[in-house]
């Protein structure tokens, strides 16, 4: 064994002590959003906070500096092997993390936490001066989070956008965004010029939570989410946690009156979770055996909840058994009045039951107004009216409550700050991975329209998952689909389906 | 300030972190037991691995040697004091923690949790063979444990005793289980020959499982537990988990045909759950807060399991909202048949399932056992055979299967070795709780009867749970009761309540 190897093989045995550290906390996250006692917040503030100082001080420790400093003087791996990204990518966040002093990464934690909970409180009480203090503590941790990191310019956003997006700038974000929003806005007129209402009533008749379960369960498992290794569970605000090998964990949330909510919600994480479990676990906590980005996360979320589960191809599979496990609400409804209600597009308040089309112009505001939060462009006390200006320029709608406007988000009350644009990139990441899945599997609807989801699958955990953060998302397009990053695929794809089903 | 005064600032810092670390462990090992997907096992294992040597790592911080020296030598707290209780119990802690190679704590976590799992495979099987290599493994370590903790003579059994029993010896439990063993199998007998037999069948039939949870739910609110601060949850081998301050839970476990499990399971662990929600907050994460031992824990779960849960007036109040709760099963059985159905004392082959008469003799074979596997008088592959020998010794039966056997309780297979004797060391202190509050409030039966649970739930606030490791059980015992523990209380109240069940 060369020195490289022998300080190779050492590097991953640190990170994977951080790594499992990390994992200790992630079980306290998640259960803190399914199970934990009201009067428990304090202490798991407490606890969460403990261990982000615990996993600081090891994602620190020197010993990583030295170690990636040998590789990187003596290392003759390929650029593009798992073994060089490893040392890539710990270099990218070891040089993160040690800009940040262990009070902050503890401060950020526990004011996360209880700022959680008076979120909740405040989104409940429809406050939003419940919630502004906190969200004003919030927005100076990040901002001094952000100063320690460093940056160019007045670019502070791109320092914490990075933790989501390795690699990825606000102005490339922008770029990406311009001529989608144009063109978006334009789709959205179109429709609703077009004289075509779908009935949407018939999604909020009665639909029985247990029997939504079993409905949502079964799907997921179909798609080929593995419920050896994972769970479904209830939260407030749904997530996917990927806890480690053999347990990932989803979560969504039942509104009688409401089937899309938990169906496409389940799909949504099952995707995410079909990602988790499709990394390599031999690699478990070293870079190569975790997600590119959180865009790259988003892009496999939505190609399961979107680009199969509200397709044509999907309800010919799936209506049937639905029509059976809910007589009362459909038995009556064609699939073609289901098929065009669930992809119903209308402005509407709230971004998570957003539909397809208007959804990136939801996440468009979000970053426009964290940005100007973060450059100091924004103050905090002035986020609501700001919000409702902005609201009403991109619906032409103005939200009734602060629980339909800017307090409707759990993000900025945890501190994840420069986390929404990668919603929108998933879904432009999605659209060019569908596209060239396509060309190399053939028709998708065919695939779908005879149960066979794993071919996607196991495409996806060929071509995508197994490569962990080997590629940066940018260059994984690339490497994927031989293009560079475009809104072309997401438009063309969104034009067709929906010009289809609006006669336009 | 002076400097005692710092010091013990300083040591409060010190413990309450290392505490607050152990809590996160707790999640885990209730999630564990609770939530964790099939696949996610050995991820757990390593997690609650690393987790076992932090805290090891903490709680052995040479600093608080240091500062455990300086308050011992310089400190003028009275001996009664929370103070010096803190003082006393962290040196005793220390003494044993410092010991313990951190290598044998994270093996000992890590055996534990993967032969946690090759136990409940094994039990589904029927196979004590399956078990038996972790057994092996098991009682190693745990006798290396024991030497490296030190011990007098031949009592390596003590070394791990006092884990669970600070201050208590094998000797001195032998003392008092050997004139209550002859009391009880005397009891047992005339029992056996009374010619009474409860109809026991009204106890099988059907008793839907969601209203056995509403039943047991609101059972455990009234008597005292509160549900803002707590949770009840379904676990193979149920237990209670005070994880912190706002934070405690209850498992318990259903059976359609079985109505006594899940109920006075749940009273049971309600009653542990009492006794962690009635610790000092302000002190959590020092001896002060903490219990005062696994016997005073399970004399406050007994308690209301059987002192209370089982008595005649407890169905006063509560047999009518169960014939309401379970009209099929009830609405015909009068209620003192159903009380002497809960009542029922026979030999039988599991524990938890076991009348209050008979579950001490229970104890006691354990007992025995596992002081014998420790000293090396018993080998692990000889385990079945003499469970079986000494099980007909006791109660006239063979174990008709392992599973009905040596291979029913979890606790060996997770290293809880010393601890079994503490079930029965809490019935006894139970009932010399139980005779001093009746003292002191009057008849216990009369408050029941007037729905009046809180008197008996703040009694035990102020007299038991609000000193936490303040005294040693003995001495609690003592400054409770005026008593020394004496087998007597308990064997008076079951000869009163038996005799008058049985005319004997």
């Amino acid at each position: 064994m060369n020195t490289s190897t022998k300080a190779y093989e050492q590097l991953l045995i640190r990170l994977k002590q951080a790594s499992l550290l990390a994992s200790c906390s992630a079980v306290l996250e998640w259960d803190e959003q399914t199970c934990l006692p009201p009067e428990g917040a304090e202490h798991r503030a407490n606890q969460l906070a403990l261990m982000a100082g615990l996993v600081h001080e090891q994602a620190t420790n020197t010993e990583i500096g030295d170690l990636l400093e040998e590789l990187e003087s003596n290392s003759a791996w390929d650029e593009d092997s798992y073994e060089q990204a490893n040392i890539r990518e710990s270099r990218h966040e070891y040089d993160r993390v040690t800009k940040l002093p262990r009070r902050l990464v503890e401060e950020l934690s526990r004011v996360g936490t209880l700022s959680h909970h008076a979120w909740v409180a405040a989104r409940k009480q429809n406050s939003f001066n419940d919630f502004l203090p906190w969200l004003e503590q919030m927005i100076d941790l990040k901002r001094e989070q952000a100063s320690a990191i460093g940056f160019e310019g007045n670019q502070a956003y791109d320092a914490l956008l990075d933790e989501y997006e390795p690699g990825a700038t606000s102005e490339l974000i922008e770029q990406a965004f311009l001529p989608l929003r144009k063109e978006l806005v334009k789709l959205v007129a179109e429709i609703q010029n077009s004289g075509v209402t779908p009935d949407i009533s018939i999604l909020t008749r009665s639909y029985p939570i247990d029997k939504q379960r079993e409905f949502s369960l079964d799907a997921a498992e179909k798609i080929g989410f593995n419920f050896e290794a994972g769970r479904l569970d209830i939260a407030a605000h749904p997530f996917c946690s990927g806890i480690g090998p053999g347990d990932c964990r989803l979560t969504t949330r039942y509104d009688e009156h409401h089937f899309p909510g938990a169906f496409f919600g389940t799909l949504h994480e099952a995707g995410h979770g079909i990602y988790e479990q499709g990394l390599r676990k031999e690699f478990f906590g070293t870079p190569a055996g975790n997600s590119t980005s959180l865009g790259i996360h988003e892009s496999q979320s939505r190609m399961w909840e979107n680009l199969i589960g509200r397709s044509r191809a999907f309800w010919n599979v799936f209506y049937q058994p639905a029509q059976e496990m809910f007589p009362e609400a459909l038995s009556t409804v064609k699939i073609d009045d289901f098929y065009r209600a669930i992809n119903d597009v209308r402005p509407s308040f709230i971004r998570v039951e957003a539909d397809e089309v208007t959804y990136n112009l939801h996440i468009m505001l979000r970053f426009e107004l964290e940005k100007a939060l973060i450059s100091g462009d924004l103050s905090p006390v002035d986020l609501e009216a700001a919000w409702n200006e902005k609201f009403k320029e991109y619906f032409n709608l103005t939200p009734d409550t602060p629980a339909h406007g800017c307090l409707q988000d759990v993000h900025w009350s945890a501190g994840l700050i420069g986390y929404f644009p990668t919603y929108a990139l998933g879904n432009m990441y999605a659209a060019h991975f569908y596209q060239t899945a396509e060309n190399e599997l053939g028709d998708l609807n065919h695939l779908i329209e005879a149960r066979d989801f794993s071919s996607l699958k196991n495409w996806l955990n060929q071509n995508i998952h197994r490569h962990g953060k080997r590629y940066r998302a940018n260059r994984l397009v690339e490497v994927v689909t031989g293009n560079t990053l475009s809104h072309l695929p997401l438009m063309n794809q969104l034009k067709q389906k929906y010009s289809e089903l609006y006669n336009l």
